[in-house]
């Protein structure tokens, strides 16, 4: 039975490979499906992504080697840029609401 | 409703100050809850954590500021580290079966 740690690194391959199979290398993601990925799997963190300019950044900042497709590598570094902005809120939660030892 | 993705970011926020909040500072980890935290929620990726040395090796590995503590930002370098190794096992699991477009 995987820990809920473990499912996530799972969560995060699969839902990578899920998006990158649709089109082209199955390997990397494609502007397209990076936007589809944003759209579908991220709404509740990126509420402006529906702007195409916001896509066309984000891409750019993942795509460290300019090859025009995001790898499993250069996709992570989002996950962990997101889940790291999560975090900090988290600590300022737990700041307010005094729910510290 | 989460998506996978968004279930999997919270799910390390989550794991991580589960532990963080063991002892001293609630917002990272020191050896011992560094070391918990491998045992219980990671076990099915580190097969050799039991060794006390393999411990130490990730600690310094990870505690790149070098305080003796692991913060988050530190500790999703770990969750990277180890997802990349999988996504690339994984790649070569779909080479080898031929499950490709």
């Amino acid at each position: 039975m995987p820990s809920d740690l473990e499912k996530a690194m799972e969560s995060m391959i699969m839902v990578f490979h899920k998006y990158a199979s649709k089109e082209g290398d199955n390997n990397s993601l494609s502007r397209r499906e990076l936007k589809d990925l944003m759209e579908n799997e991220l709404s509740g963190f990126l509420m402006s992504q529906k702007d195409p300019a916001t896509v066309d950044k984000i891409m750019k900042d993942l795509d460290t080697n300019g090859d025009g497709q995001v790898s499993f590598e250069e996709f992570v570094s989002l996950v962990v840029g997101l889940s790291i902005a999560c975090e900090q809120c988290y600590q300022m939660h737990l700041k307010k609401t005094g729910a510290r030892k």
